[in-house]
């Protein structure tokens, strides 16, 4: 309603609530200059945050961006950057309304994403119960992948680089997901296993997960064979995809691009299972650059 | 309604519109943990964000807060930094809902303040009006004059010193200008004439301000005679104390806090003189560290 240039951005919130998020992205820790173009990093910063929106069940509808820049970032980084930005929340439904920038030895970009319900409640991480199913949306273990293979000082297979560089996130699914009763919700930023946990954790239920659910990629199981990476480690513990995962009642007639990997279950321990056995070392997550 | 905890935080906007704006703080820039404190951070932090939404004539209602940490901050010290940033916001009625925290080599503050309008239209930068009155809320120069303070090693005044570290913003003067039917307004943060060149561009007028008009406090007059700078500099090019600036209606019945010193003149060209002329440089800005 009222763009950049003035003291503050006016953005429509015809829902009377406002859904809002922030995230950082770190130079060297959350993306590399000689690994992601500035439109790249422009996309992934952007769908972090859209992401968190779509998480709740709400359509992203703003960003504010705060652009910290050493001096000698070249003009056409930071325009690119912008163009990313842009079009990462065009995508979306949203526009960049605001931001700042100011000099500073990291290059660093903090964004805040504000989002609309639509007259629906809040899908939080605390209301999976047992019995409920548990569904992903979007990919999983691409960007992990492709983080590995730039790592290992490889630029191929381009599906798994390109995903660490440019997460594709289906911010429909999020609505989508409010509106077919979904229990609870995440954005599978940190891993799947370590965000279910988050889940199992607010919902006070544990989770088991069928292994054999989760499709392996060609290109993904021929990554992990070449690497000597078990790609399950990928797709359960990689994060940066931005997938949804939610629980649904059992009974939920849910479309295609919702894939059932498991099962919600009564316990007095919250946890997260694959196959009934921790899987890995049972921490589940992923640092990003750490 | 939502706090921290979940992918993003649900805020009430009873007006069904959002006012929005981010700002950064670096450190070593905007400020410098030797002359402020954690909480002092804190405070400056939001208040840079806060006042962005009071010159809308919005009253803030959330912030969140992107917090970019080297490894060896000491942990009390982010302590007391969430301790101001809360602090701060509660002086104007709003609260933290949330915010992200990543390992960076600079340590970076990026807080964005969201605000309701309640039913009134924004007051923007482009509706100032050959005739208005121009108005300052709050203080000019005091964090001007205690930055200048600090430079040259001294420590007092403290009243100067104070004000570098923890502005006292009018945030109630904000919505207060818009119900009085302020015509423009802004947060003066870069310094009155460079401010209020800003408001002189978007609405294609000129200002005049007159210099008698400018109380002068008896220790920032002292300081200044002490220090050989012309006090003046500080109180019109001075930024960081957050005062609010507006223009009016000449026949508007201001309350006290807003201080008459100046006023709106039709021009051909945009431009802010001092009794007619270009003060100093003519820049008049004031670019934090710089």
């Amino acid at each position: 309603m009222l763009g950049p240039g003035d003291d503050a951005a006016v953005v429509a919130a015809p829902d009377r609530r406002v859904v809002v998020s922030t995230d950082v992205l770190v130079d060297g820790r959350h993306f590399r200059r000689d690994w992601s173009t500035a439109e790249d990093v422009g996309h992934r910063a952007a769908a972090a945050n859209l992401a968190d929106i779509a998480a709740m069940g709400a359509v992203p509808t703003a960003l504010v961006v705060a652009l910290c820049t050493p001096p000698d970032l070249p003009l056409n980084w930071a325009e690119e950057l912008a163009d990313g930005l842009g079009a990462e929340a065009a995508s979306a439904g949203a526009a960049v309304v605001g931001g700042d920038i100011s000099s500073s030895p990291t290059l660093t970009i903090a964004v805040t994403a504000l989002g609309d319900l639509d007259g629906r409640a809040p899908v939080t991480r605390g209301g999976a119960r047992p019995g409920d199913v548990v569904a992903v949306a979007g990919r999983l273990g691409h960007a992990a992948a492709g983080y590995t293979v730039l790592c290992r000082g490889f630029r191929t297979p381009k599906i798994l680089v390109d995903a660490h560089r440019r997460p594709e996130v289906p911010y429909r699914a999020g609505p989508e997901a409010a509106v077919l009763g979904a229990t609870a919700m995440i954005d599978v930023s940190d891993g799947l296993l370590a965000d279910l946990g988050h889940i199992a954790t607010a919902s006070g239920v544990a989770i088991d997960l069928r292994r054999e659910t989760f499709p392996l990629p060609g290109q993904m199981r021929d990554a992990a064979a070449a690497l000597g990476v078990d790609p399950y480690t990928w797709l359960l513990s990689g994060g940066d995809d931005h997938a949804l995962a939610a629980t649904f009642p059992a009974d939920t007639d849910l479309p295609e691009r919702w894939l059932v990997v498991g099962q919600v279950q009564d316990s007095a321990m919250p946890a997260v299972t694959v196959d009934g056995r921790v899987f890995g070392d049972g921490t589940g997550g992923w640092d990003h650059f750490r």
